[in-house]
């Protein structure tokens, strides 16, 4: 390995960290600088961390810059920006924006001759994948995705924002039995409340009434009231004790029939004991993609679908087809 | 759809009449020739059939030649004569000699200007571009094929060829007691008789010492020696009965740790009912994608590793963005 890809980070939530953790996991790569919008000195890093303001002075000096922000404000605005100065990759995941994001971050990116690779990750990215091929290989079938078990950000703000309630955590959990009706080729069709649970810890305030907060909770359109949920109240210390991880996880599955009526099920899983750590790991591997891709020419913005699975390996073409085909 | 993609089929068994099928089930497509070794005359098929010699004749007729040939003798022939004709696509299995025929297609194709995609199917193929996705995201973690339950081929000659066998098929079985140690992210080291069984079903000549057949066949060596292996005997029609079917599968399992020591799971499996019939779906949605690399402009020989998942869909980029990202 002669050039290491030199990499930045935006943003160093728990995103950011784990970009930083997978960088430390990949020989060919290395992490140069963490930029932020706080103040720089309250960075706790062994990277030199500096202000987002200053990110367009390593234009020659990074190869590759993983945008590490939320996709409800930091990206819409950071991803467009940072294409037109960097190669660029980020988790963007609000799934019905997605076409009006590509756009924005396809013109900076054309305009700079630069990649930008947008929507990785799991969900969207591997599960997105797997959809695709799942649908091409087996067009006359029917395509789930189940969720879980894990924890909802989304949801878990939801619980935190009911009168009375001090903290919570939501789990989503893929409820076993629509799972293995799949798996068995019945090709089955479900309710909401078929394929997911939903199970809340919750804290409640002193003195506040827990009917009340169950009943706000599974009654909440959009989030709970299609699903059948259950609200368990917990102490503030069991809440940090057994419910501070972040997990998730879930399956795509597909069940099809080739031939006369022959039944073909795939299926692609994911168990994680730290969903932002994995996306991070997913991010980095793209963040090599990415390099690839400009040296060899290419410019624009791209999604997990138009990025060769060969572009993710460190290895060469003859050692990927000598090792792992 | 303008202009559907014109697709000939080299080779008329099970993977041939597999693709035939699968082609009625994508309507960017159509199956207009079947080139054959046999007297053409004798294949039974609404499709028109040539003689394989003919097949040159076809340069302007046809866009993608699959090719459904063993790989045993007739892809290492077939396959670099027919890239320098046409666009083709084959699911050569034999890993070892990959490198090599992957050199001879490519001189084929490089020289025609088409493109050859070699070597998909399921594995080679999909379990492939697994294995790479997994070690590329989770360096620092351990693969794990497991095969099965199917029918091996391979290990069903092995039993026929054994003196006083009539006929045999032989299962390959998944030990699910490694495959769950390693979903629970044990990282374990399996010796190969720890990872699958051997089950054979056989039809005995009659007269033929039962307990020499069985001996035989459990003490053969790289086929059965390093296994537990169940020998049953069964019935002629005992054996055509339940043992005709042609099912097979599998699962990648890659066990990871991120950050400090976050275990992390990725898991792909097939259970297919029709192995040929599955591989042949797959061979015609790697057709599409060689047709479209072609369409771009590109030219040689090129495997899973090298091809844009989106390539696979008849679906357009944008499409794909708002409906599977």
């Amino acid at each position: 390995m002669t050039n290491r890809i030199r990499v930045g980070i935006v943003g160093y939530g728990n995103l950011g960290r784990g970009v930083e953790l997978a960088i430390a996991q990949n020989p060919d790569m290395q992490l140069d600088a963490i930029f932020t919008r706080r103040d720089p000195a309250t960075i706790s890093s062994n990277t030199k961390a500096y202000s987002i303001e200053d990110a367009e002075k390593f234009v020659n000096d990074i190869d590759v810059m993983i945008l590490c922000g939320g996709s409800a404000t930091d990206l819409p605005e950071q991803g467009p920006q940072f294409a037109k100065m960097f190669n660029v990759v980020d988790s963007f995941d609000t799934h019905a924006r997605i076409p009006e994001y590509y756009e924005e971050v396809n013109a900076g990116a054309v305009n700079s001759n630069k990649v930008a690779v947008i929507s990785t990750g799991w969900d969207p990215g591997l599960f997105s994948i797997n959809r695709l091929l799942f649908e091409a290989i087996l067009p006359e079938g029917n395509a789930y995705t189940f969720w879980g078990k894990g924890v909802s950000q989304g949801h878990s703000d939801a619980i935190r924002r009911v009168p009375g309630v001090k903290d919570g955590k939501q789990y989503t959990i893929p409820v076993e039995e629509a799972v293995q009706r799949v798996r068995n080729g019945e090709d089955p069709s479900f309710t909401t409340r078929e394929k997911h649970l939903r199970e809340c810890y919750v804290v409640a305030e002193e003195g506040a009434d827990l009917e009340q907060i169950r009943e706000t909770i599974v009654t909440m359109p959009n989030y709970f009231a299609d699903y059948d949920t259950v609200v368990h109240f917990v102490s503030e210390e069991e809440l940090k004790k057994n419910h501070s991880a972040m997990p998730h996880g879930g399956i795509v599955l597909h069940s099809g029939k080739t031939g006369e009526n022959t039944t073909q099920i795939m299926e692609f899983g994911l168990k994680l004991e730290s969903n932002p750590e994995f996306t991070s790991s997913v991010l980095v591997a793209y963040a090599r993609a990415a390099y690839k891709l400009h040296k060899e020419g290419q410019a624009g913005a791209k999604t997990v679908f138009d990025i060769p699975i060969g572009h993710l390996s460190p290895k060469s073409a003859a050692e990927l087809r000598k090792e792992l085909l």
